[in-house]
């Protein structure tokens, strides 16, 4: 703990920032820290600066000395940091919106990590995400990359097989959340680390097993727990979550499957009544994106509190909770060496057998100083295996499409992604999405021009 | 060639026999057949008196001594025999039916081969071929066993990985139509063998490359005239094909692919439209079994003419054309080690090596007196090898549900398949097809008594 | 910790055990045992009684009220057993003289673990231990296996993969060692752990990485310190060490290599002067065996006086240092759900990619109450890869002729394993042997009858 | 076959030439020929002028119109060319001749293609097929790469690996040998293509099954046939090759494997004896190279006479038979797509799953016109695998070496070859061989000047 810490955040002008305070603040003890910078695009300015005031307010309500900058200058953050976070969104929220709504409008999920949508947010982030590391190879060599802009998997598999940034590791807070799930269907204090749990998938498509102190599988005891309606456990939650998971798996194929689901197996496990739902939304004018811009706009009226100087309760209710924590606590263990076990988006290098040893998997680890070290996970039962290895090759593609610009790859990576039912329809879908994201594709430029030139037009819905 | 044959056909009642008969008939120089036994259950005794006059008919037309016996004995058949073809149908053509109408109901694909319906035709299958299997051990344990029953691929993997039978060969005429279309469109005649063709994937589901004379490769040559609405040849074959191929694929996504597709592989390129069509369908109860059921009386109308001893012209607008022709030449090429190339189901060992070692591939390979010979054919392209996985991994979900008769696990194979949209609703989708196939499924037995008492019933539509 | 231990030692009368006792003493606090047994053979009745009577006044010393027990009835002792830890030696010392000096006699390399010694180990080893789990299965079912006996790899894959008893670890001191020096040669304390270090391999042929915690691999730093005769670390030691290590590495072999060797690599690595070295201490009568046998009876000397109740300063001396220690904390660990890293024999599925995934290798692993859980390691580069794999194959080989007691087996896990020249003559060198440890060959007990018909015999040199 | 080809020979003054010119002269109607190329280097012109003399002889007497042409620019004759043979020697027969002796001096195998030798020959090749591509790929950008020069399979990987040169077939004449063994042991005649051969491995490290036509495989009878020393077939043979094989295998060894050997197994199988003889060929001045060289000179006399236009009986005695004839062969299969069953070197893709999917593998084909289509073969029995992947390892490293210049990589590549036993004392003899080499190793130049400087020189003995 000898150096003193420069930590860069792209996308500072983000909600979610004073967790992220909040996270170093909580571990002033373990990082030495001189400079944080808080960076974002032009158009994120005023919210830079409204959650950039808060986030140094929280400094000096905490009495520390470290300087928190705020810049739309990313070249100049970038000099010498020892960590750079990301949480930047391309196109703002104003984006997710069209990711939802539009496949919405042909009958789809829309949704801002998976189907079409998920595929278009990789499409506008790979990019930014390659510009990045361009600036941090001559900027910052010796930094790492944590990265918390969605879709993180695929973000990552970019930032390390294209971008060549080895030193990347992309989080997600769903593995936290589980573990404290799981401690308290067992009857442990949810936030103790009793059980061992082993995480092994894609990001926002993992399985885990657990074993309880005793050495035995609880895997089945817990899928049972949450996901049969007949056990004692779901009875005894059903009216506090009720609205929550109205939703369920069919337990039958989950109790077959012997792997606990991640919460977005929902839409590959129950789609049929997940997208009935996402419909009514969608009509509803009450999608995802829809919502969070209501509560991001009550936050940000928050933040403006000149008196306001922590976290207010309500950023929690904003969802993604456990996901600025997350990061710091990386942030922590890779500087202290502490190897805290996490669940992140990593090398698979033969972690997964059944996946291409050179993709990035999400997977239980130890973090250590030299980054993440997988515990071995080895082959998955078919149930499983066949999705998973069909989601990972859709994320290839979509990663050759963001990269090249390449049309007819695009509309692959649609047509085989399990959520955009497949069909020749699905090159409208694939056109209006590309005109009305053209301002963040600059791949695309030329294939948008055409289409316009065509006549293509995206109509707000 | 000294040894004379015994030949055995299970499912001997089918429409199809008159061309198995003409096949052998047309290589009568290269199998000196004794005897051939056309084996059939009592349910299709009726069809089997039919057809089986007209195969001796045949026989005694091309003015051969073979016997052809007419039996509901299967053992007393199996005995000594060298070759056993099956062409059975579990269920006949009103299982079918049913295949095809249940999912129809749930708003899916009802298909034979895929989707639901594909997987209860398994369930009902498997089986019986490993009964036959077990037969065969004890009565004719050096006997080859050539399956043209479908979905020949899953019946192949059952009864070499559950059976242990190695000496099994799966068929499909798909690969053989597909050379004639290439000769054509290349400019050659259609019978010719002058392209090199190599295909791999798994039966229904396979792709294939091609290389003109001067080793050229020709694929996306031959993509570009088949799909490419554009192109010289798809207008020269307008007038012809269009009330075939009236659901193309997306021309941009197969030139993205690389590789010339199987017909059925518009259920997974094209699901909007082709399920669109087939729910047309199934409300104008013109789905595929009905439409062949009226085809099949037709034909068996015909087989009872006393004077009719050739294959009637009618038989090949039945479907499956070349499918009984190729059992022929597959038989013709153990028997005289001819070394001829077909694209076949058999052993994976490592030819794809994308999928497990130990299961059952469709592979273009070399026939010898000692089975196929693949030729190595290695990895895909991830636009194919996510869903040729998937496709895999599904497959071994049913087979282990199919000989388990674990409704578990048959729930699983129905929520990862892709054609089954996952969902709740699935269990009253199984439900319905475990308790109208009830007959077939001594495997399930108990699982259906259970759902007949709570009152779940099959009710046609 | 709620239930009392009991605790099963094979080979208790094994010179090492005051070693075993002292590491269940040290552990106290964290076992609480009731019943230790102490098990061995006939004829090593003399020895148990003298040890175990030591290792009863040991406990008495420890002011413990532990049940201590000598037994030449396994099955009494193992009956609901919770740990079984294994040191037996089949045959003795006197089997390892033979194991030591019939290979020298034709010119190779005699050993015990490697080269033809250590596959006769194996062929004494593994029907035994298939014998001890049997009656695992039936008397404690719960029971870890906990070997040690070598050679420790090959054992604990006979006894997973063979034995199909999942729950056993195979332990080796070696990388206890190794970490100590890694940690001395870069400054730090050498009982610390502050180095990350990740082994991989098979028991004594394993090689490992280190990182220091400043997050930089030091593995080079490491390999010149102890293997460069320049390095001002290897100078510093030479006065210390010189009568040790007089046979070095070639280091720039291992510069190249990137990986840091086991110090059973030399067999490999500097095979002609090891070969050369050996053969001298063949013809002086100071094979390993010959010098370990003296010093045995000098420790049996000791334990025999009925004043010495704690472990003596010689035992350590002998080698094997750290083994008995390391078994304890393995139990510990297991019992107490730890979470210690260990380098340990388990199995691999994909820990190491290029091995077979069912195969068991020797990897750092987190040591739960589940068993071992491995961190990944992937592929090794092409110089260590090929031996690695070599080795694996050829322990196959010898667990295959170990079981069968097929004579062709053996002859060619003989002529394939690479310290075995290979030629006709290993047909003389294989009888001999198989003819000298005929009391320990059950298995091969008609092939040994044949030869001795012939007229082969057994002459000590 | 409407373009008339030009064929280019590299190495074209060697004494095989009138072998290779029989073969093209025997295919005259299925080669439409208008200018062969014989190309050497300066050293090389006088054999050259004398072997092309003669090529233009038998040209001349077959009545043809094809153009012979003799130079020594290899640009010149590489211009548009369609086949480019290899069958040079980088350093004439002096090279091998050290390859064989310094070995030897050592107590080691010396041989051209296996141990220091083998690795040697690789080290001085490589650059110089890397720079032919590189003339390829300017002037010939379509043409197929037939290489002949030893090592065989490690040139071929370099050239597809390293160059890039996809269109690269390695050739070896020793399956073509075995298939007419095989043949005349099955009691056919041994020209015939009766049997179905599987080969696969690496080039000088295959094995092979073998299945008669009535489908039964008969693998075991060849062994025994061939290496059982009690079986009729050998024992009718050994008055006839007595005085080849007088070093036979362990038959033992060989009936446990079940595939059939390469001859040059023999190093590998019977190690002992082979060094045993070798060494004592060595003392007496009788290693191959010394042998072949009075051989060559005998046949150099020959080809002098201006009245021989015909390959002279000599020549077959040369050593390497049917090599050349091999090579036109792949020639006309690859002309005219005739997709001949031959065992090549290619790429591997999954061929051999036990190796790198990128490596070079041998492995029976179908020649066709766009190249190689190899027989899946899947994964080998432990007892060859392990050493299989050894060897494939060592040749990675062999070419990193060739390919760098690396010292420490050459010395590892020394180390872990099987037939050069490991020590300290490799340096020594890496040291000698690359100073008598460095005419021909410029990766080295620095490597061996500073050796020079320390004073290593090459005594030849």
């Amino acid at each position: 703990m000898s150096k003193k810490l420069k930590i860069v955040t792209i996308g500072g002008g983000s909600s979610y920032t004073p967790e992220l305070m909040e996270g170093f603040i909580n571990r002033k003890d373990k990082l030495d820290i001189s400079e944080l910078w808080l960076v974002d695009v032009e158009a994120g300015r005023e919210k830079l600066e409204i959650v950039g005031a808060m986030a140094q307010r929280m400094v000096k309500a905490a009495g520390l000395d470290w300087k928190v900058f705020l810049t739309t200058d990313r070249r100049e953050a970038l000099k010498d940091a020892d960590f750079v976070t990301t949480q930047f969104r391309v196109g703002q929220l104003e984006a997710r919106v069209k990711d939802e709504r539009i496949p919405g409008k042909y009958g789809l999920l829309g949704q801002e990590t998976n189907g079409a949508g998920g595929i278009f947010k990789a499409f506008r982030t790979i990019p930014v995400i390659l510009d990045i590391i361009k600036d941090m190879r001559e900027l910052a060599p010796k930094a790492w990359l944590i990265d918390f802009t969605n879709p993180a998997g695929i973000v990552t598999e970019a930032a390390i097989k294209v971008g060549g940034w080895e030193r990347t590791i992309g989080l997600c807070n769903i593995p936290v959340g589980a573990t404290k799930m799981n401690h308290e269907a067992m009857g442990y204090d949810k936030d103790a680390s009793i059980l061992f749990e082993k995480f092994a998938g894609l990001n926002h498509f993992h399985w885990h097993r657990v074993w309880d102190k005793d050495g035995s599988e609880v895997t089945s005891e817990l899928i049972n727990a949450f996901y049969n309606p007949e056990s004692d456990y779901a009875k005894s939650k059903q009216a506090e979550v009720a609205n929550i998971a109205n939703i369920n798996y069919s337990y039958e194929q989950l109790a077959d499957l012997g792997l606990l689901p991640c919460p977005y197996h929902r839409y590959y496990y129950v789609e049929r009544e997940m997208l009935a739902e996402n419909q009514q939304n969608y009509k509803d004018h009450k999608t995802r994106a829809e919502t969070v811009k209501a509560t991001e706009e009550e936050l940000f009226e928050l933040y403006k509190d000149p008196n306001l100087d922590y976290k207010p309760e309500q950023l929690t209710k904003r969802g993604g909770a456990h996901y600025s924590d997350a990061a710091c606590e990386i942030i922590s263990s890779i500087h202290n060496d502490s190897r805290t076990v996490m669940t992140v988006s990593t090398q698979n290098n033969g972690t997964v057998t059944d996946l291409p040893y050179d993709c990035v998997v999400e997977v239980t680890s130890v973090i250590t100083s030299h980054g993440a070290e997988p515990f071995n996970w080895g082959s998955f039962p078919p149930a499983a295996r066949g999705q998973l290895q069909l989601m990972k090759a859709m994320e290839e593609v979509v990663i050759e499409a963001a990269v090249s610009g390449d049309y007819n790859k695009a509309l692959q990576a649609f047509n085989i992604n399990p959520l955009v039912q497949s069909g020749i329809y699905t090159k409208d879908l694939l056109n209006e999405m590309l005109v009305a994201h053209k301002d963040y594709l600059p791949q695309f430029a030329d294939v948008i021009a055409k289409l316009e030139a065509e006549g293509v037009t995206y109509i707000p819905q």
